[in-house]
């Protein structure tokens, strides 16, 4: 999309006063006259006005209404009350002397109610695809409620009240009178991490599951092995990770380590989605499984490396049915994801047993008929553990026979509108990760889709993009001479910043029937791991998969790319205050910078 | 230049093995047969055996050799030895009980001794460009020996031979019997930070010396204000940052700040220079200095804007004079950077004081002269406190005069070449930063470069990475379809890493006559601050500086990729377990992974 486009995006917003006071904002708007406050993602209706209560940290209370389905012995909420609480005034406490609410002419707000409506409030249970995370929230004195039909829209609401509040110009904690009623769009609202390519820490994990729930992130898809490395442990084989891992304790996720993540995840309102990638991306497996990659040859001999699962053998199957059956009692979400991507054929093709075993089965010479006939009785196996799956769209493509309830993932970033038609007329759900590959970065570069912006925004480059200079004597100095005639065409959010491109894709702009685009279920960002470990891998994707997060979350019309850069510069900063290291979207600053490395 | 140029580089390793039992090895390959070893940047001269001592936590001491000009007074050695003794043992304390010497058949190092051979140690003064850090070391049996002769040598040695100890296979603390006789190629290797449009903590000023002295730089290029903020607090108009910066007091360095960062730099010997850009990027020094900037003029009414340094008030030179009188006071370098870079004429032009000035002085319609006015008279106000100074190329090209020890900073990344020639050919010094601006990133796209891999490499690909088909596919997903018919195009070094270019850039290969190449005293990595803060900074510098580092230290000959690659591998897990978050430079492992986020 041209900047062009972009800009005039700014004219869909709207903004109506109404005579009692109150602000009725379909979105953004408003955040640019509270400074204090930014909502990411910004909720679906939204009424705020200039009435402020304090909240004491001595005072102030995060209580269970009466009449809630849920009480005192929900840890999930206790440990969310305490979670918001902390975010609320902890921030304060550490940097100041707490001003507590001490003036008689402050309105107070004591309490906020939490009232889960259903009679089963889902305390002890897991997310899921069909999961209500719905709520309402009501902000007025001296108490404001929460409501939600189960814990899961509880948290969302938590978050959405933890980000109303802002300090005042004295360091008070304040909070306007305002109504929310937020629900997402998409069920589905993922992050893909890869700890196969890299190693992840827990710690780095867990901290961006935290990311993930300040954002309304409600998928880790844990790319769990992959050919580089295969860190899981399993119980039935774990020959797979000790010679399979980079290092067989300090490189590998233990039982342990899986149900932390699982549990920490689960107190979010996070699935964890496992990928266990098969046949193609499985060198690390053949480690420790003797005889489950097939042996390539070099003519007539074996030459030493394998191919894919070998999918003629008996004992693979044998193995995969044991295998699959720990997993999906080690990871209580009702879908595995079973991968099927990228499957190369060349090693099947050198194998004689393999070319034997495609006469008899009348494959001729199409190889993607031995890929179905793996992936057809892999699908069996995992079906009979009562789990359903996601695949990526090659096995789609393939024209692999699927459960109705199978979810394809869209990653190929050529042709998706078709992709997407094809999929949904098929009648299967599909999430859309094509236009969220985070691993790809740059800077730099991206400046020439944009330099025929339009003349209007002159004034506005001139003011606000106090770098402009800079920026274009940088490319001037790279070459390009005739675009400098124009000081307007750079500005503030054109360049260099591709959190744009990631925020305008949408997963429902193809051509399809509103049953079609029904059936887009949501999307993910991933974060393949090539380049990123613990050194970088936070700051690489936060701020940006926020940008992701709101798409996912907000409705359809909330694209104006300006108003979002306000409210995530804001954002970001939010999130340096809990702990994230999350990435500047440009020059600036937060009043609590990072204080890490 | 095209990745089958850079494959044939492979070709001029050359490797020499003498009957006595020594290595010669002028660069790299020995590295890839000692596993545990990597050096780098490569010293000028390398020699190894296979012999291997062992050193105790409590036996082994670096200590001052009799006959030293530097003794245990000498608190810069002192500290020195503290450092690099705990980065050869804390980090095997760390993570395992110590292993110390304790096998009669192992031959014990008990000491390192280091001399300082000039009668002026240098001990507490600073490094300047015209300082020796040559060094020679010889490592044998009982004792190893560090000549320099002054501390800077010293100091460089001492990394040297940190890097040269690695633990074997059960973990003790090795040296192999080893000789270096080392200097620099280039006496300026500086690291550009900007800490005006994002303000950098102390911490991470600190953490990046560390790592600068870990890499060989000797030059920290204090890009401290710019327009967007003026946190540098100056005693003489403390205005400028109590109004410039983005806050007065959270965001600004205090004088004991700058006194802790010359210091800290100080003991690693690296100089500090300070840029005080002018008469553009002043936006911050305008909030804080009423009539310091040229009003803009709409038509023939005042604005409200500010242009650049206001060049035709007597207040201005004044202002100057007082404030580059700090400077050279705050600042022991014998340098300091003026900037001159990218000054916008048209706020000038706008103002009629300006084009009455224009026309006396008998400019014309020619504001580079105008500049140049400027720029002189600043020029002759600094070379009134005894400084030279640096200055960005434009200050060159626009023909304002020099004195004859000003260095220009060649940045533009268009016509390099003829700017180094023109620049040497009228006998100045010059250093480079055009090739290392790392502040530019990108991954995903550079791939288009290299897709016409020699055939050569398939085997490599194949082998060495394991991600040939997952790489493969995202290309092809991009759209790429004719380029997946070769699957040896894509290899481990070509895709995606940045930092090969980076490491390929030479400052003295444009034409020129040898003395003009001795002219080009050095270059530096820039990072400039739009995209990058405490949360990102370091890891998007290193370990890409690295690969500066060893072109401006290491001989004109050691320019291997793949040999550098292997080296840098392990480089950067050293600067791991040193506590510094480099990121990676492809899928793999540390042994010890990063413990941060």
């Amino acid at each position: 999309m041209h900047a062009q486009t972009l800009l005039s995006c700014g004219l869909l917003l709207f903004l109506v006063t109404v005579s009692n006071g109150w602000l009725f904002s379909h979105f953004g708007k408003k955040y640019q006259e509270t400074d204090d406050v930014s909502l990411w993602p910004l909720p679906q209706k939204y009424q705020t006005t200039t009435t402020t209560f304090k909240l004491g940290a001595s005072s102030f209370q995060i209580v269970h209404a009466k009449d809630s389905s849920a009480g005192p012995s929900c840890s999930l909420l206790q440990n969310a009350f305490r979670r918001y609480f902390n975010y609320i005034f902890d921030n304060v406490k550490k940097h100041r002397a707490n001003r507590d609410v001490d003036q008689e002419s402050d309105l107070q707000l004591t309490e906020l109610q939490v009232q889960i409506t259903s009679p089963d409030s889902e305390c002890d249970g897991y997310p899921s695809l069909k999961t209500d995370e719905s709520y309402r929230l009501s902000v007025d004195q001296p108490t404001a409620v929460l409501k939600a039909s189960n814990v899961w829209g509880a948290l969302r609401g938590l978050e959405t009240f933890s980000q109303l509040v802002y300090e005042d110009n004295n360091g008070a904690v304040t909070i306007n009178k305002t109504d929310v009623s937020d629900f997402p769009r998409f069920a589905y609202r993922g992050i893909l991490l890869d700890t196969s390519r890299h190693f992840l820490p827990l710690k780095v994990i867990l901290a961006n599951l935290e990311a993930m729930a300040i954002n309304k992130f409600n998928v880790f898809h844990w790319h769990i092995v992959d050919d580089h490395s295969f860190p899981f442990f399993s119980r039935t084989f774990p020959d797979l990770s000790q010679r399979g891992a980079y290092h067989p304790y300090t490189h590998v996720y233990t039982p342990a380590d899986v149900k932390m993540v699982i549990e920490f995840a689960r107190l979010r309102g996070i699935r964890v989605i496992a990928e266990f990638d098969t046949p193609g991306h499985t060198q690390s497996w053949g480690k420790g499984q003797a005889n489950l990659l097939t042996p390539c040859y070099s003519g007539s001999t074996p030459s030493g490396t394998f191919g894919p699962v070998n999918p003629i053998l008996n004992s693979t199957y044998d193995f995969m049915t044991s295998f699959f059956k720990e997993i999906s009692e080690v990871f209580p979400d009702a879908y595995i994801h079973l991968g099927g991507d990228e499957v190369d054929f060349s090693c099947w093709k050198s194998n004689p047993d393999i070319q034997k075993f495609m006469v008899e089965q009348g494959f001729g010479q199409d190889y993607s008929k031995l890929e179905s006939y793996y992936i057809q009785r892999l699908l069996d196996i995992v079906k009979a553990t009562n789990k359903g799956y996601l695949v990526w769209q090659e096995v789609f493509d393939n024209g692999v026979k699927l459960k109705a309830d199978t979810v394809v993932e869209v990653w190929m970033n050529n042709k998706v509108d078709q992709e997407l038609q094809n999929v949904t007329k098929a009648g299967f759900s599909t999430i859309l990760s094509a236009p969220w590959y985070l691993d790809y970065i740059s800077y730099g570069q991206d400046w020439q889709k944009y330099y025929k912006l339009n003349a209007d925004t002159q004034v506005h480059v001139w003011k606000e993009n106090p770098d402009y200079k800079h920026e274009m004597a940088k490319i001037t100095a790279a070459g390009f001479h005739t675009l400098l005639s124009t000081p307007w065409y750079l500005n503030r959010i054109s360049y260099g910043q591709d959190w744009q491109g990631v925020y305008k894709a949408d997963p429902q702009s193809f051509n399809g029937t509103a049953e079609q685009k029904k059936l887009v279920i949501g999307g993910e960002a991933c974060l393949w791991g090539e380049y990123v470990d613990a050194t970088n891998l936070t700051p690489r994707l936060w701020p940006r998969a926020s940008a992701v997060a709101e798409r996912l979350w907000s409705d359809e019309s909330v694209k104006d790319v300006e108003s979002a850069y306000t409210r995530l510069v804001k954002h970001r900063c939010r999130m340096l205050r809990r702990g994230i290291p999350a990435e500047p979207l440009f020059v600036g600053f937060c009043p609590y910078e990072y204080d890490g490395l």
